[in-house]
């Protein structure tokens, strides 16, 4: 992969004004990106290809957790605390299969269960994963285009460090809080899953790639590994700007930055630039990982320091402006910085 | 099949003092019955065989209309108006499913959901039918033994007399709210099928059959045209009673009165016995259609006149005892008359 040896600003106007930005997903970081980006650009030149490792059949329902946190975050529906499932959602459904048991443990809304229903429905009809993540976002609205970067399934398991076993990416997420530390990370299915044609079109018509800040473990890497997608991230002839979601040492949410050190990598920008180093000009960090941007930078990545706090509509909005800047610096130095 | 030649009223003590019962059952008007029989009777003296080809699996959920009526039936949990689904249900997953478009024809509440997420799950763990309709009742307090007649798939089909379309049951009944004509009924899959062990057990044991009024062509034939049903009741050595669900030509509740004469049928109490002639043994028809018993006990079938609509506790109660009654006549009777 091609280094860059230090950040150079600029404004080249190399790329279009209305570049096609093609968005590398997971859930709640992505969507908040997502947002946050169609604040500044045309919706319709902005497509997102969402992480579907975390999908599971529950109770015969086909779940997409990271597709629908995209879909109700650009729809303006997520629960703002909760950051998942939907503002002003019952429980009734939950409440009651409790008479059950403890089956009820994955929490779903009520209004939620009809996407899940919905997807099911379609999937049984003989309908895509694409084709019905884009039928759901049609309906709620969203000119961005959701692609799951598989119809395939893939599904993230895990193993807990104490006991040894494996376990689903939900059990440990949401049945144990993510609160156990993990030995090791693995994508069953990943390499008999093919990316979509729509998501290696997409990825061959971005004039900018950009890589969300999400859990690079479990919610970027089960992206870029699925056969297709890294080599057409490697092979790309436009800028490639990475946000990372570690920010002074912490995961602003979730448990990535745990998980980096649990499976031996730096719970840094610096350890995020490493990861992504093959995959990224520019790592956009937050200005309080400024010191860093030296070591970034000897990793081959263009340090691009920022505020990355997504709190409010404002700061969120300039985090989109400086990646689309990011991408002009990286426009600008990869053909005789970068691409030499 | 032995006949009767006439009604002979006696209160015989040839069956014990706390029969074994086994109810073959449709929806509504068997949860009626057998509500009315377990306040008369020890609930667990009594088995319900239960009809499934009003089954279905949507949106991906394994859905028992007929199950999950008599459970929230017996455990006064159905909504009254309706006659099916759960009192002080709420719809918010219905309501979000119409953003999706038309898919929700087929209302399901949110509760009564819980029930499906459940049902599905265990069958997806590899539990029967008769495992998860067990468990359900049980959850609910109900101590009636809940068995469905199989564990097989069977899918009632009717044909639509106007375009000669084959549609399903609750196409039909729910989605057409049973407003066309129909040229024919059949029970896909039931070659195929078999009666559970449970329930030809429950055929064996019982000291008293009961038909309950349900449906005949669409609730009691797909329980009794189920492989090794008929036979069982057929060969019996016990009193098998049935009771009219249609009531001075009408049905109480639902199409059974047009179905009966768009297929060919007599829509009388005398169409019912002709119908169940083969058996049952006794036939409990209403107060006002007492003109009939001439013609019911000509075709071999003892009629039993009593007030057969179940409107309020007491009368329904009433029934259950007349049911009772009718039994121990037909035990009387059975060695001398019917089973010679």
């Amino acid at each position: 992969m091609p280094a860059a040896t230090s950040p150079r600003i600029s404004d080249s106007p190399a790329i279009r004004d209305r570049p096609r930005i093609t968005v590398i997903c997971g859930g709640v970081g992505a969507a908040r990106f997502l947002r946050a980006l169609t604040s500044v650009v045309d919706p319709s030149t902005v497509t997102a290809i969402i992480n579907v490792a975390d999908d599971m059949v529950l109770h015969g329902l086909s779940i997409s957790p990271d597709i629908d946190t995209v879909t109700y975050t650009l729809a303006e529906a997520i629960d703002p605390e909760r950051g998942w499932g939907l503002r002003n959602e019952t429980w009734a459904a939950m409440d009651a299969l409790g008479r059950y048991g403890d089956r009820n443990w994955f929490r779903l809304g009520d209004q939620d269960l009809a996407t899940h229903l919905q997807r099911t429905a379609r999937l049984a009809e003989g309908a895509t994963l694409t084709d019905v993540t884009s039928e759901i976002g049609r309906a709620w609205g969203i000119d961005v285009t959701l692609l799951p970067v598989s119809n395939d399934p893939v599904s993230t398991r895990v193993t807990r460090a104490d006991t040894g076993d494996e376990i689903s990416f939900q059990e440990y997420f949401v049945g144990e809080q993510h609160d156990i530390a993990l030995s090791s990370v693995r994508f069953d299915g990943i390499e008999h899953a093919t990316a979509t044609p729509e998501v290696l079109a997409a990825l061959d018509a971005a004039d900018v790639i950009v890589i969300a800040p999400s859990n690079p473990l479990v919610s970027i890497a089960p992206v870029v590994d699925i056969p297709g997608v890294r080599e057409a991230i490697e092979q790309r002839s436009v800028p490639c700007v990475a946000i990372s979601p570690i920010v002074g040492g912490a995961a602003l949410k979730g448990p990535a930055a745990r998980m980096l050190d649990e499976l031996g990598h730096d719970a840094t920008a610096s350890g995020v630039a490493q990861l992504w180093a093959a995959l990224t000009d520019v790592l956009v960090i937050d200005d309080q990982d400024a010191h860093r941007s030296g070591e970034i930078a000897s990793i081959g990545v263009v340090p691009y320091v920022t505020d990355t706090i997504m709190a409010g509509p404002t700061r969120s909005a300039a985090l989109a402006r400086a990646v689309l800047s990011a991408a002009r610096i990286a426009s600008s130095i990869r053909p005789t910085e970068i691409r030499s």
